[in-house]
């Protein structure tokens, strides 16, 4: 498998989260779709600050920025002896941990860093070990990027109008993204592609998102109401819907943002293939099935105003689930970086965990 | 069929568009979901308005506020012989009917009402005439909702939990509406009834206006994404979608807000009954089917901008179909003032008319 195509591909275009010299830099997605911000993060206040107000969104690019933080600590405080530098690191572990509590990404990451760098023989070493995991982590999630979309490329071979649903892209990852990677495979392998994003309400990462990361990167993208799924389908508009997954239990039931589950309902019916492409991480085979995962339920503001401009009585109840479930049973394939899972997804999924040696 | 449950719920109730002494009152539907705002119209001038800058929407609530359009016309040139009357009905045919020029319910109520009113004897008896024509199709389509939702009433029994879609109500009709009738039928027959209200991307008329009436005749609504509607079914929130209709083919496949079918696959999906209500006139006999409808696109502002606030690239392709067709075989029934069509509905759409002397 080559690489190389998503490292020349992504080379031309501006990352999510990186390293340059001395600072990170992000894009600061809160000022998306109007305008590319651009933020050099040069203190830990900084770095909390773009993870806190979800500057920098997306479990894989959450865990890069705060992974390179742990550097931007060191260099901040710089500590002299060995025993001044794990200390420094520990309290990093908390603080840029802290920034957003939930997301075990992050948690992981920053903890990944501080186990690999504490082993240094001075403040120095132990700076380097640091960086040199935290890029590591950023390499390893743009290679399981990479490897999803080049077996997306192999299983999607001939198809050109994909529809796809949030953002799981160049925003979201260290890499192209796992359902967008796909894409972005066969853009870069030359192939034409034509995509259809859903805007995806209530917070709209489809159309904020997903349109403005696809059209800067030259990609050929048409937004519509996520309502429009079953037109689309039904007029020929959609070859194949591909997506991304929050958590996809043992069965091969997938949480995914709210509305996946209406749009498999729809290519069923309309006799599209359906594809989920997510990492192995996303794999929680500790659940059974869909039904012993409980539906978060999120504010009712997100329904009622638009930023500054009301959307519904203020007042109104309102029912805001923030994931949905999609039955294995809908699900035509799940795209790997160790490939594609068929059904039945107890056997494929099993046999995937082995493989990797992860069970 | 007793009709006066309908007008004495609606009798607490601000009505879109009424006649009151010596004017029209209609609700400013542009101030909704924030403010009720009440507007008097005592002027030709502020008639056109109105319905120009859709203040009045829903085609039976634009043709009532057109119908008595003449007659704050007569009034305001107080025309003196029978000839001058005509004339002036004449010029307010145009002037009002051409306020929107698409509105064929417009075009029809004005006609409707110059006609009745031209053959009167005196100028007084002619102002007489136009506004006893101008109740008279006030009331024919009030009592059109409410035969509708005694039906709807009788053929949902023992339903509670009903989502529906758009804005069928009190706001878009002059009675209790055509989908939202069978819901405020319910609720006037004291029987229990829970609404999930889908919010109808892009123009959110689910949100701005069905939660917004319903919520203010005391009715328990509660806001959705429309792409939750599968999730809704699946979890047992809904027990029937009820909707209605732009145009409806001679075969029963109905055209219809954008969303439409995408929840009525989702319906199938769940085993959930799906309803269409809507009076005769909605049917277009010289349609064969769904196919012969062209699918109207609106602009690509509506979905990169709301209000004030940009919600995707301005730049950005957009696919934004005004409606979708739903096709017969995923309608369960179709209720009419006249009765509950069934499948298969070429029969059952050809012999209401047939009934009602229509064909």
């Amino acid at each position: 498998m080559d690489l190389s195509l998503a490292d020349d591909f992504l080379a031309k275009l501006q990352p999510s989260v990186a390293w340059v010299d001395d600072h990170i830099e992000i894009i600061d997605q809160t000022k998306l779709p109007t305008e590319l911000v651009v933020v050099e993060l040069r203190s830990v206040d900084e770095v909390v600050d773009v993870i806190y107000r979800l500057a920098v969104r997306g479990a894989p690019a959450i865990g890069a920025c705060g992974a390179l933080g742990l550097v931007v600590g060191l260099d901040e405080r710089h500590p002299e002896t060995v025993a001044d530098a794990v200390a420094t690191l520990e309290g990093l572990v908390d603080e840029i941990g802290d920034a957003r509590p939930t997301a075990v990404n992050l948690s992981w990451a920053v903890k990944r860093v501080r186990d690999a760098a504490a082993g240094g023989t001075d403040a120095a070493d132990i700076r380097s070990r640091a960086l040199n995991e935290a890029q590591r982590i950023i390499r390893e999630d743009r290679d399981a990027c990479t490897r999803m979309g080049l077996y997306g490329l192999d299983e999607l071979a001939g198809v050109t109008k994909i529809m796809t649903h949030c953002n799981t892209g160049r925003l979201a990852t260290a890499g192209w993204g796992t359902a967008l990677g796909v894409i972005y495979a066969k853009a870069a392998a030359g192939e034409p592609v034509k995509v259809y994003s859903s805007e995806t309400r209530p917070l709209l990462q489809g159309a904020r998102l997903t349109a403005w990361e696809l059209h800067d990167a030259g990609i050929d993208v048409t937004l519509m109401p996520d309502s429009a799924s079953s037109t689309a389908m039904a007029g020929g508009k959609v070859e194949a819907v591909i997506v991304g997954a929050d958590r996809i239990a043992a069965n091969g039931d997938t949480a995914n943002k709210i509305g996946t589950f209406t749009h498999a309902v729809n290519a069923k019916y309309a006799g599209v293939p359906f594809y989920v492409a997510a990492p192995l991480s996303t794999f929680d085979t500790s659940i059974a099935g869909g039904a012993d995962i409980e539906i978060e339920l999120r504010p009712s503001h997100e329904m009622t105003m638009w930023r500054s401009e009301p959307t519904a009585p203020e007042d109104i109840a309102v029912w805001n689930p923030a994931f949905d479930i999609t039955p294995a049973a809908l699900i035509t394939a799940i795209i790997t970086e160790v490939g594609v899972l068929r059904p039945p997804y107890e056997e494929s999924i099993r046999a995937a965990f082995e493989e990797a040696h992860l069970d």
